[in-house]
């Protein structure tokens, strides 16, 4: 879903929001259940390419739980209705200098179970990164993404797929582009669903533009 | 929520909805996940004019019947979670000659409980009808609510409110307009949700915009 | 799901329940996830005998109205998600002398579409009944549903099923079980899910044995 | 929720199930929906302990992720519907050697931010341990969770509280007991919800009791 950059979004009044957030948003960019019903279809659209392999999913910590849980939720429903068998393997990861832009070919995945112990199997392994967010500052310019891949595709698993809910549009236009993504958005400074300001705005369903009010309010 | 006329809806292949629908639907006017979110809402409003009052809601079937339940759980969420206690009646009525225009002045609330029955404690009771959809078939001239509520008034509720989940805009620009609203849609020929065409699309959880194809495969 | 006479059900306060009931309620009987997880089962069950026939639910009003939204959507997702078209109608209606035991001789089919409307295709329609309760007070004679089942016969639907979410064990052994049930309850005053004493108890979402304290608190 | 040593369970065929499992399973232990309405009132009991503190979940992966991200779902659903303002910050946090009985002594947290990092703010915080299940092998003797406290005491947060939506009764009966738990159950070989046995079972909703065709099938 592409959301061009002069959509004016929803007013806050037209929704339930945590009412300590009054006054700090600027309006909602993606209603919760957008990203529910999305997610759904994102789910459906990875069963149908797994095929006979196994699926191990790679959660990107912190920000691509709530993504991740939800999306996994969601194939686990497919799943359980239907006649296929499918071996799903969740591990969650860190990406060491995830925030900084400086180090990124040193970028390293940490956290998880050792990869290695996988090798005897990964070749039917349908192995499934996934992302609260793609942009410049994190993915956008491909090099990082190289770095990334390089250190899982050594294990040599069959395939290797990149999901992001958010994708953010920059002046950067040759980024890379996950296999699967919910929703590019216009470069907009958003909190919400996961992503937090300084950990404020988690419970926040919907994903929003936060405002400057909001902006001091909850600096550090 | 507004949708204006040259909204061009979600395309199709975004979002997952039965496959033996493939090719009758134009476009996602309203995605299923929205709705939830805008009932949700709603349901916050009607709780804060409720005061303390109790409460009656009235569904209009059979169209109402979906969006009433959905609205009643959110209504129960929310009191279960405050410390208010909020006695809720919930009936089903229908509106003889609902679909006849000529009839209207004619038009009568008929298979719900003996509402004599309530006077005693209407005096306290918050009287809530859900409609599916408002148009101007329906009571968008006005006239037709006018008997609806005659109907109720003489029992004396100390308010009544009327809930609809969509309103069609029409020509006819004098219509009555429902005190909560879900969307304000074009004057277009929408399906899902709970709204059938000739008993079909009922599995269809967004509110889509039927095509020529699918009108002519289920017209009876 | 068999409950047998002698379980002593779940203290309240392991769940949540609205804090106004605090002191009015024995035991939790059947916590409201049991309900959800139980007529998913019975949603898959109707789906396997359904067989290639449309379906025709009727809501029996006003106790059935929640059992039958939540297994028609239980329904609604196992037919989004497989390859069947399944049509799907629905509609309410009541029980005349439905809490009157002298006249059950009389029971008629109220309030629903004109049955006869959907003669014509009723050769292939899987007919389904949805109570929220089967007790001897209703039908647990068998006399009641055998005048009940006449009502819809002799429009000639290939199947007529009923299903009703518990039934409750009586002294009268002989009385008709319905095709499918959620759950088989001892002879116990319950409330909560959608079944009220006098209008209250319907914000509360476990089935609960109601105490002798809320008995006379909310006696009219 | 105490599952007695003597309780038969409930049988497979009153619940859905992936239809691989038919055969691999011995009975449902407790069912999906029981989980969430549990759930529901721990984060109503933390909402309460927690006063005006923020509060830090520390999930502990990889078998705390499901009921972490559940709990963290209702206690933000109740945070949104009162009028209390809660900063709650979630990390994810390994225990090394969490499965070799041997060295638990050297058990370390591993994979979260910098803890130290939040030592100005701790006076204030609630820091709540997520775990999945307590039994003897990881922390029942109480040793293990000394030495995990240990780990964060030193950055003096307000309170330290330890949720388990699990505790396995063992032989060993001096064992540690969470400050909240949904369910005591018999020492028995359960999977399900987030438990897998060798990466299976993990589309399986209920928990389980695995038979030992299930355990042959699945042996690595």
């Amino acid at each position: 879903i592409q959301i061009s950059d002069n959509w004016p979004g929803y007013s806050l009044d037209l929704f339930t929001y945590p009412q300590h957030y009054y006054g700090d948003l600027e309006y909602v960019l993606i209603p919760h259940g957008i990203i529910v019903d999305r997610t759904e279809r994102l789910a459906k659209d990875i069963m149908q390419d797994i095929g006979d392999n196994d699926i191990v999913v790679l959660c990107v910590l912190k920000g691509g739980y709530k993504f991740c849980a939800d999306l996994v939720e969601h194939i686990k429903n497919l799943s359980r209705n239907s006649e296929r068998f499918i071996s799903m393997k969740v591990d969650f990861v860190r990406l060491k200098s995830y925030h900084n832009d400086q180090s990124m070919q040193d970028m390293q995945i940490m956290g998880g179970d050792d990869l290695s112990k996988l090798t005897g199997k990964l070749s039917f392994v349908f192995c499934l990164f996934c992302f609260f967010m793609f942009c410049k500052d994190i993915v956008g310019t491909g090099r990082t993404m190289k770095v990334l891949l390089n250190n899982i595709e050594k294990y040599k698993p069959k395939m290797i797929k990149v999901a992001s809910l958010l994708v953010k549009r920059t002046s950067q236009p040759d980024g890379y582009r996950p296999d699967y993504y919910g929703f590019e958005i216009p470069d907009l400074f958003v909190v919400g669903y996961a992503l937090d300001y300084n950990e404020h705005f988690r419970d926040l369903n919907h994903i929003c533009v936060i405002n400057d009010n909001g902006k001091a309010k909850y600096r550090v």
